[in-house]
């Protein structure tokens, strides 16, 4: 480590993947949370297709889960982790008619060195993207906010839960 | 298209690629941002990295970058696209000593037949979320977010321009 | 072309990715259909299951289309196509109650100088591939087969069109 | 489980990576096969090949051992596993003139939570394919078939053994 | 550009992906060399190789071939781009008995606004590695060297050739 | 093994992984080096970025780094491992002025059945070739050499250390 708290860089500020060679394997999960704020007609959409085939958070949530997959290929100094479990869930808040929120959700579970939270964050991140692919050509406006980590156990930094919403 | 505003579904509502076959080739740009809150103690180490080498906002312009090129694979009815430019650039905040904000912005360009956004926002959710893994160990209550579409040119929708901010 | 009808390789015998360089740009597509003999307990849970979120074959149709997109990094020799369109569709035949046939099929689109059917057959057999990880837990006998080209147009060697099933 | 036998739903079915965090790690293996049929002058060109560098088969496990590899990429809802051994076999079924098959063979072994099956018949699959993309100048007709899981041991469901071809 | 010479940041010193959107659409190609020194053992494995099926350079083939098509995945800053043609070739010096060098070389051609030059190189380091890979039970103290572009034209830079050797 | 000391190849000549399921997991770690030999013009101008953000061998870093994590990828035959670490670090031989020599060195530690040494080897390959790239525009005679194995440790072969530069 290089003295500022950052575990990836050397002592020289050169950019490294963390030595977890001596760290040991523990069962470990992560869980976190996104949303995409869109409009009436994109929620409306949305909430009638998620009843039939094909629909918007179906095809958002395999976007998630393959992509958590891949998070060490997309974060450069992520260790390749293989994954017990993966699963994406959507929550649509239907309570404020103003907001039109769609919260997505990625819990990774696996047994590993390291943690599972870059792995669920972009789970969550990808499969927001995907909703914003498939729902543009009805608006341009939509924005994707609040990605966070919400929970996390395992590993010597314990358990971590974040702050409620 | 099938009938209620979507272009990724036919007519029995599977999801498919939107057929641009008939569309021309033409130049087109996209600009996305997002931004990661963060705590007082990441920003100062981010700030100090800034003027070394192996900085932090250059790992994350890199995978930026790579992930832009890479959106097909992450978003699964995105159309492959060759792309002319793509740059992922940062701005600090440091107006504000609350807030703490790190903002991303990518931009791409391209000649082809369907537009770049998904490009760009995917461009900007995967340095967001680099910069995320490399200063997790000082804090893991950062948030993404307010990833939006600032400007998209060329194409049959023409110049769309985001809200300010 | 070595003498023997063989495209894919040079007058030493050696692989090599066709020479297209020489062939006009134009618009092609190409069908391929497949199939997959499931158990009766397969065909009716998949059968329930199309109508509801999250459906085996939804889930298998962005599989195939995904892969079909990634042609070109699965089969060596394959160029590198950029897609007009894409759809990955599936039938039940009901009509025969021992055989339990899901067919699949995949449409492939694009603009180049070489075709798109080795597209469309990886799309279609993945997209199988999919149904059966799906479905191993209630079944291991299930059997992909009869997958070929059925139709395919643009390019030199002008329309065809496969044998009738 | 989703009550209907389905391991890859969760109990509002939607789609999920399976749960394998309470499995134990056990030594898998798995064997699938898979035919191309061809004709007569495929047939001949291809036996002439297994002779020379640069053989069609030769190519093709090449192919099939490196998709195998890939299979979590592939399938959306596959494990990440990390492979013992993978070996793609061929074999001329020449006896019968009319047929004109050849035969593929893929054998995956493994230790981890979940089996090889996937992985195997992704291998088969694409060695197929690419069979398919290197003679397709000589033949369209082709068609793949008869893609089956032979064999499959370790793990709680026990050693599976496919019906004799 | 940013005043020194290099193409590849921005005038703020920030890596960005050279924009060609200006540039026209040519026909390119560009072909690299490089080596591989091996000892007497593996230079007599290899040249024994050749003849047989599953040789050696036929497997060092398709991985150059396979990763030249890739290389904008692997280089940050590349511009992805669809070939024309992609051969890989070797030649063995059997002149030199002490040397035993196993020459690769690789050619790209395409049409696009930028080079083929890194593609070339990287399918010629990629089958030199696949080489290192096969031989390394035999040898330890293989050497990779001499990889250079040979020839490059296309563009507007003119034609380029290598110094011989 | 095939009785001349391959590995890669079954006995009738097949390529095939080798299977290592009968080894046992250990710690391992290998090192690579190589070097890219370039102008003075290029040396000054990669000498005065190191010391800005967004440097030519801060890029070139990220790249090593995440081109050694998909070796399995690229490598056909290679067994997918996951990292313990990878580091990627550069030198400069500023004392040879005619020679201008930047040295790659990768280092990957890992706890498997296999070992490192093509995963190291791939990290300095990449890593090299982005050099060239970013400094393409100046000079096209760079030329990559001596890329090579430096130290190996765990697994059955024991402690190898390479020859001295």
């Amino acid at each position: 480590m290089s003295g500022n708290g950052f575990t990836h860089f050397d002592d020289s500020g050169n950019a490294v993947m963390v030595d977890v060679s001596a760290k040991e394997t523990t069962s470990r999960s992560a869980t976190a949370k996104g949303e995409i704020s869109v409009g009436a007609e994109v929620m409306a959409a949305v909430r009638d297709r998620t009843a039939a085939k094909g629909d918007v958070l179906g095809v958002a949530r395999i976007a998630g889960i393959s992509a958590a997959k891949r998070t060490a290929e997309l974060i450069p100094l992520c260790h390749l982790l293989n994954f017990d479990k993966c699963a994406v869930d959507f929550s649509l808040d239907t309570d404020d008619v103003e907001s039109n929120i769609i919260e997505a959700r990625c819990t990774v579970k696996l047994s590993g060195k390291t943690g599972a939270e870059m792995e669920a964050l972009t789970g969550v991140s990808v499969a927001l993207l995907t909703v914003y692919d498939m729902c543009k050509a009805i608006d341009k406006t939509m924005v994707i906010g609040n990605i966070r980590l919400c929970e996390k156990s395992g590993g010597r930094s314990g358990h971590f839960v974040g702050k409620p919403n």
